[in-house]
């Protein structure tokens, strides 16, 4: 009962990375809103596996099927099912991990909360499985943009020590797009591919972190006390595999501010409320205010690692173990869409929310 | 529809700053558990205005009461009400509050989103009401003591930009209450208070970090792939008012090493696995490993401050504003029962959740 | 975590008996809306014991108090607390239940889930727990009256062997309080009072039917495939104590009826689209189609009666059990405000969800 | 957002009747549960469309296919996913539907509701969408069989005005299956086949009943005072296509008699508490006492009928339409497994629910 995710624009997923297949169903989707899979192919693409040479090379076409829900090219309202095939499946890859624990790895954890586990490819605790959310934040991401004005945007900032902050105003897909590790400083971005192989030929990986900027949020989303746009964000966030942390605007650094350093002064712009600075991050109390919602999210390094470690097996006998096959030496670039599909999740979610709210007088 | 928290044990709260009073219900903690308001009440006196002369002098005893869900003692296993007086309100303190909007105040987005809000004391984005979350934390944490033998300790880590990290193996609630400023260390707590009293004369403000401990957790609790862990901790924590930040484990500085640096080898102690590193904090796979819990949370600076500041009036007008009336010149003392009810509700609620799992084969 | 109902307008429900109060919390009622206690009062009044000499004697004032969620008369857009105090308590009337199972009665099923029960008055099982309903009821229908125009009445239509079907489509508010067992037909009305007041003075009680009618409703209202109106409305009554059946428009009678004789027809009325019969109970799909949505709800004789029962203690004993105190020798009359109070918000309910499926093309 | 049901144990259906396929997510079964595509077919052939001659001759052989959440033979507890295929489409047989709205059907509501539907078999709104919930409720009744020893029986007791109730304590599934129209009674079951014929032969359709027993359920599952079990029964069986009432235990006719004549008295069985006659259908105050759990459920006659009806056109056009292509002249022999299938699902939910209060002292 924890793989549904949302309110009124609720997310299902299932499937294991060696399964019969994924899947996503969303519900709550209004209807009328022009869809097809050419709409999700794209944010998919820009997840998949073997997309260039700084990811694992896992080879899967990844071709999202839309099989309900949307009929004549726009929505029905009812619920839209989505379904990704696993082609490129090598379980004996994994065999060793059928009585070892990975460290850092969920092979430990699924078997003391469920007894047992599809150790094949790391079953439903692979990142394969944010492909169904990718699908379905495609989809939130076009209701956001076709009837909201609002535009999702995230990029790598940081790999290793490598740092390149973008403009939360500014960045734009084309730019993330630019080149294979989605970071939009080309400088810093070559840096990072360099140091994403060097970690490769070492067996070794590398963690870093995602920002991202949603722009056009008009002023009053959010659900206080507990439902609040930053709290539904960084759920949303702490759901991704991999992920260690989260802060909103100023966040651990605005530590450092005292309070006449960190309010963000009010203005009129024309006849629009405004703020000065934008340390608040688009939210106050718990509700956007119009700015440019912007955040970071913390990725570890990959757990998978070519060198040999201490761990122990199922019958809790001490051993070693080293990673083999394909595998991701750092997640950022694919991270990006994924981090961008859950924010589009949480949107619009929260878009319906606040319209059920404005019942008229 | 968003003042609801949890699955099993939930959580909802109501009441506004200056309204009529404040409480909570708590629907789903199991039957039979030993309960009066004994047990409440020093979790709230920790979090009561006027405890001491670094935080706000608003004068309130928070005396709770329990006035259902409990007979003889013992819990019926029916929804638990509790509630809380307002005792020492002002109102008049807020008068310019009503047409003006405080920088970095919730009143703005409270009325682009309702199209009206109670102005005495922030009305219900005041933080005023963690009062009931403090009650019914206090619940989940006897919950989890008596039945789980799970422990919640946080304390003071940060203020400005005065570091005092803990030990999240050692850290007691005896080190965290040695002293007004709730940090286990002695002498960086003395520089905190000093700190915090400069502030408030020179009417400015100061952020902080709490960092919480939750230890004795069994491997197997949490819900992936959404509702993990640590993304209902990220949740709790970031719905608490003027949070910017979540981080758990090795947080935002994991970063910066290598998955060889950064995983956690296996080992047998005894019969029990356990980590030689906890850079996971606890957590694997959105399930918990056995090892403590420990995660971070940043507050940003308290957002009234004595000093004039630029702002608009709900008539669209420029204006300046000054903060008067009592405040919290930092609210990093006061959050430290707070973050631990929200830890221990997260906490309560998975090992509900995990228990209904188990169904005997 | 049975004690909260609804989606987007939800409910929670607290108290016992003889417990320190009742109460209910209802989040989710959009901002802006005129309310005051004077909109709850009349119908706890219709609720509430001693309104007549054909219902429990126990005194009750029933006074509501809102204790949040709405401020210079209008409500906030955050949680309305209501509270209704426990005056007239006879613990001593119900010291024989605490070791005797009540044939009919919660008091061995309570116990055989919890453990225990608070054995005064029933506890929460006691139909005294609606009244926190009713209160919530008042603000769902003032909702739907308010911004909707739709009118909620329900009467008596059935009591033992007393049947007096009105007319869904005419019968009011002042038809049904023309008498003290609100039923519209006066003629039946009489034999009813007779029947129940004979029932009474031997010590044994009467069951009956509700029948309740919604007018007003726009085609469109209803969340297929589970969350269909019928099946909300027939959860909202079977929540009810003592109901035992639920049916709607043709219900089990439509049974009898071929396909060709129960279809209703569709017309034109202007340009309205209407059927020319209404078996459907207004509702085709699972979604409302204009026409008046009308139902019945069976309510089984009154558990309570000054009859000598066999029975068990909960110690294992065979014993016997006769009722005393004061008790309803028929609920229907105070289950009047009962049913429209939960139809009211199941209504509202769906209302809200429906406005937040319309996002603007 | 009304497509999922359950609270624990959870599923979500999606398809449309003319679409891509059909398919079901159930999110909490628990984990080392033994399944396959074998246990779950059996029941999906009992609600086949073309299974005998008195039902619709559509030709689908509803395969399933379970494609996560199962590895080796035994559930992950991961959800579980399963597909079925739509085969024999004949949209062609629709097209008069696109523009006419059929009588008592749901043509019209979910224009009014989406602003369009797939026209082509009823879209969403067919009954073919519950091919998915007994696919998830034969799942639900092996968990149910396997680990709590509940089974789930449900037969048909009246068509048109023929009736034959069974007894509640005794009925088997091999009892049912011993004709083509699901009825204990061979003698009425033969009428029943009659009637049901003549009325295919004159294009006119049935209604009818089912009746559901659970036996076995120890005392203790359900959680007043909204999630009763009858209330979630109630739910599940009114969200089903076609129904218009649900009783329990006594129901309405439970309404003539007095509360001395209805009480179900306790004795001691041994060391177990019985009741000495079962008015009560197995609940008392919302939670099961260890009787059996019976109840009724009303289908109207089926809406699409060969005869002229009037009816209006989208355009708001007064027209006339005449049923042509497949369909049921009566759903109830179909309807049996699907009851069954919604009653192990709620079942199967409470079981889990109340496993979850039980944290030991």
């Amino acid at each position: 009962m924890g793989n549904t995710f949302g309110t009124i624009f609720r997310l299902t997923t299932w499937g294991e990375s060696h399964g019969g297949a994924l899947g996503a169903v969303v519900d709550g989707c209004p209807a009328g809103l022009a869809l097809s899979e050419a709409d999700l192919q794209p944010d998919l693409d820009r997840r998949r596996p073997g997309q260039s040479n700084i990811v694992t090379q896992r080879k899967e076409s990844d071709a999202v099927k839309i099989v309900s829900g949307v009929f004549e090219g726009l929505t029905l309202g009812t619920p839209i099912a989505m379904t990704i095939a696993n082609e490129d499946m090598k379980p004996g890859d994994y065999r060793e991990v059928e009585s070892k624990y990975r460290p850092s790895h969920a092979d430990y954890t699924y078997d003391a909360k469920y007894g047992r586990r599809d150790w094949r490819g790391g079953g439903r605790s692979s990142a394969r499985e944010t492909a169904g959310r990718v699908a379905a934040g495609a989809i939130a991401k076009k209701l956001l943009r076709d009837r909201e004005h609002v535009e999702v945007v995230a990029w790598v900032s940081k790999i290793g020590r490598l740092v390149a902050d973008g403009d939360v105003e500014k960045v734009t897909l084309a730019d993330v797009e630019k080149n294979i590790v989605r970071c939009p400083d080309d400088a810093i971005a070559a840096q990072m591919i360099e140091a994403v192989e060097a970690a490769r030929k070492d067996g070794n990986s590398l963690g870093g972190i995602v920002t991202c900027a949603v722009r056009g949020v008009p002023a009053g989303w959010g659900e206080p006390v507990f439902d609040r746009i930053e709290a539904d964000l960084a759920k949303a966030m702490l759901s991704l595999p991999a992920t260690k942390g989260f802060e909103i605007g100023s966040g651990f650094g605005g530590t450092d501010l005292t309070g006449a350093e960190h309010n963000d002064a009010f203005y009129m712009d024309g006849d629009r409320i405004r703020t000065r600075t934008n340390r608040s991050g688009g939210v106050q109390g718990g509700i956007t205010n119009g700015e440019t919602i912007y955040f970071r999210v913390a990725f570890k390094p990959t757990a998978t690692i070519l060198k040999e470690q201490e761990t122990v097996t199922r019958d809790h006998q001490a051993t070693t173990i080293k990673g083999r096959g394909r595998h991701d030496p750092c997640v950022l670039p694919r991270a990006v869409p994924i981090v961008e599909a859950m924010a589009a999740l949480v949107l619009a979610d929260h878009s319906l929310r606040h319209r059920a709210r404005r019942s008229s007088p």
